[in-house]
């Protein structure tokens, strides 16, 4: 495998950037890092905005391929593995990586499928939502009374530790070593977003919440089945056992959706 | 040694520096990566200048703090080691460091007095004269094909490897850093066991293996809660969901044991 093949794995996704201008100066930072994969989730400047093109600087076409979507599901819908980048740790329960550590996880993972970094809007991150759509929330270590990194600066600081990883691994010589690979693919995100919907709907046909909120728990859940990552296999069989809960509950008489 | 001691120690040199937004984007990297000892050799803008004012967000303490000097030789004089940024290895005969070498040198050297990191004008970079200040190289591995990191950019990296290698020692120094670790302790492997028992009289309460073998169903759904190391809090929701299911099929008529 070459430096370069790897690098085609990790797509950065950019949810709603305010500035055209961050858009541009991030289309360089991937560029400078070998990376060309740029997504965009309803941004609300456009990447054809003067001050895009003017940030890129040579990188145009980085920003000339930039696909946008409208939600941040859609970006990530087909990857295998997801980090979503946070200026603090939050109250979803997702594992914590450093850069570094999601360098190297995003490069194990696309082996998969699609990888990708997640980055929140300038002036709120990412909101806890999106933050769900992810496998771990990576944190740079920022200076605790000033962490506002730049956007731009925090992508390139996150698409560096993945060409530091990308180029250790071709030095290495490993290749995509697929030792210790599971058999099955991961499940991609959406047959995960199917699995959720599966789930709240049998906890609401077992009467699981008994007039309690069911958000709290679902997200805990959430947080659980990102972190176990099924393969397809294993999503079968927990969609199963869903089914089999909803048959019981049907047959108790309850009304299942 | 605090972090911040330690952070002291590294001073950001900046060469004729030609847009004054650069020098405010250079003074926010340094400070999110808790760094402030900012010098500027002969800028073409001024660090008053509203551009470099409106890129330096919430650091215009290390923009005001900016020493002004004549040459880059004044700037380093009083410096125990020197690492200058470039591009490229230039026909300086210079060790040649990547940043994360440079960052431990750097660090190494502050015992022994202050340390600097020299980055030249944006559009030539350090001249032979600058380099032959320096004690060593620094290279940031970047696209062949368009190394063209902004400098604010360089300057966010090359920080960013001095605040992990700062940190990292700290830690070494200070024991494990708790930091991200998650507030509910890991299940016990008997409360695990517990769960996989009650997974088990579940699946059968639930008529989810139809006759075949559960043994294979049972190892797989082990792997996969293994996998994602529940809480005890996580564990409680997952044997809440498996009481409510044994529960329904009571209700639909099934014997459980």
């Amino acid at each position: 495998m070459s430096a370069d093949a790897a690098q085609a794995g990790v797509r950065i996704v950019l949810v709603q950037t305010q500035h055209p201008g961050n858009i541009g100066s991030a289309a360089r930072a991937l560029k400078t890092m070998g990376l060309h994969d740029l997504l965009l989730v309803d941004p609300q400047g456009s990447p054809a905005h003067r001050d895009a093109l003017a940030m890129a600087a040579g990188a145009d076409d980085v920003l000339a391929g930039a696909r946008i979507v409208a939600s941040a599901a859609e970006a990530v819908a087909d990857c295998a593995f997801v980090a979503g980048c946070t200026a603090r740790s939050r109250h979803v329960s997702l594992p914590g990586l450093s850069p570094r550590e999601a360098a190297a996880q995003l490069l194990a993972q696309s082996a998969h499928g699609p990888v990708a970094l997640l980055f929140g809007c300038e002036r709120t991150g990412l909101t806890n939502a999106e933050l769900q759509l992810c496998h771990a929330a990576v944190h740079i270590p920022a200076n605790p009374v000033y962490g506002s990194l730049n956007l731009a600066a925090a992508v390139q600081v996150l698409c560096y530790e993945w060409r530091v990883a990308a180029l250790e691994r071709v030095a290495a010589g490993c290749g995509d070593d697929t030792a210790g690979a599971r058999a099955d693919p991961p499940a991609t995100q959406a047959q995960m977003e199917g699995l959720f919907a599966h789930l709240a709907s049998t906890l609401d046909a077992i009467d699981f919440h008994k007039g309690r909120s069911p958000a709290t728990v679902m997200r805990r859940l959430r947080a659980l089945f990102q972190r176990a990552q099924p393969d397809a296999r294993e999503l079968r069989i927990l969609r199963g056992i869903l089914a089999d809960a909803q048959r019981m509950a049907r047959l108790a008489g309850r009304k299942v959706e």
